[in-house]
């Protein structure tokens, strides 16, 4: 399945796509007890937005070798937090700060909370999961060299871009993913080379801290990002969930 | 005025305090449109709860002279993320993760942003703030050393204490704050030490990011934190607030 959240008639609702271009209406949040509606959409019609409004996302710092460059491998996950307010949907124009010098894409799978969760095992942590997203892990450079914390360097207004459909049933431990700027490939990869894979994650931060239903978790990024510009189109896609696509502007 | 936020009833509801014993009931959250009510309630019989209910927490490091150390002031205000999740109120335990080794209390004038805000100035962006409040802003100092990010040191379950109070028309400029360990004073300081003063951290802040309504700033924090272990007490006071007090217990 694929769930999807839009606007249509002023109201924001969550939906589920039947084929390639209708998408019925839920009475709420995937992630929250709903039901399938008589009330069905054209997918042309609907505007997407992200598909979820998450409570919190926690993002995956240095999980594939690809990304590395000269740094060692993490012994253990290494999360840090995007705050929500920086949450932007498919077709939303990613902002570059007045005072940015150097932002980049990161193309990422997110994984979509389903289950509160505390003290999950490798061995059960996909219980507790929704389904899986693209996401865009928009990260300024000489912020997150410079800064003591990444805060602005990861989560300025536009910074957390999420879409466009949650896809359930996929094995997230076998996926293609890929940035493209322009229509050019910049980062390739697959999620089997992950350092910590999906369950190995969602137990260690789960050791502390609970998950809660709609939360989000970007698995890192690989490969090497390239600076984006105003007028650039970004794409993220991944295998089994679609194309998050995205144009930057100036503030 | 000081807002609370209290259990009744099996209800979550907003009041406003009338003299040291009611709390009248609010038809909803002081920095969302509401009137107040008829309905009243005995502040002894109101189990608090934490004031707000941020979608983002933001605390400033590094921002009292006391609090330095050997480490330069910085520049500009250093802010990170607590995550929304790490919250508890007034009266509830601050549960020590199995894992965590060296874990401290950090005292904090707490700001509640009242409206939204992006792009404030130094001048006018004390119009922005609902009130202020305490925080202990509960840190795990072996994490928050070895960690790339501070995330498990600064958001483990628990680790957001903010109340009892929210009270408006307070000088942010000139108030006391202090730490006490099962009634022994660890921490005191004076907002008017602070680095960066409370408009400059908003506009700081909101030149990239939004804030909303309910959000939080913890300020920084003076002197130098204790261990706290299962058992203590801490209490956070801010002058003009009150006292926030829990307890600590292991998990």
């Amino acid at each position: 399945m694929k769930f999807a959240r839009f606007q249509s008639g002023g109201k924001t609702l969550y939906g589920v796509l039947e084929g390639q271009t209708i998408v019925r209406e839920l009475t709420d949040a995937p992630w929250r007890t709903h039901k399938r509606t008589d009330r069905v959409h054209k997918l042309a019609d609907a505007k997407l937005v992200s598909p979820c409004d998450p409570g919190k996302i926690i993002a995956i710092g240095l999980n594939y070798k690809s990304h590395l460059g000269t740094r060692q491998p993490p012994k253990v996950p290494e999360p840090f937090f995007k705050t929500p307010s920086c949450v932007i949907g498919p077709g939303e124009a990613i902002v570059l700060p007045r005072e940015a010098t150097k932002v980049q894409e990161e193309a990422e799978l997110a994984v979509v909370i389903g289950k509160r969760c505390k003290g999950a095992t490798k061995e059960n942590a996909l219980g507790f999961i929704l389904g899986y997203t693209c996401a865009n892990d928009v990260s300024e450079r000489n912020w997150q060299k410079n800064d003591l914390q990444w805060w602005r360097a990861k989560s300025s207004d536009t910074f957390g871009v999420i879409g466009p459909y949650i896809a359930t049933d996929l094995n997230p431990g076998n996926l293609n993913l890929a940035a493209r700027i322009n229509g050019r490939v910049v980062q390739e990869g697959n999620t089997n080379d992950l350092l910590h894979d999906v369950p190995t994650i969602i137990e260690f931060i789960s050791r502390v801290m609970t998950l809660e239903p709609g939360d989000v978790i970007m698995t890192g990024t690989p490969g090497v990002p390239e600076d984006i510009k105003a007028g650039d189109t970004v794409e993220v896609e991944v295998e089994g969930v679609g194309v998050l696509s995205n144009t930057v502007k100036a503030e």
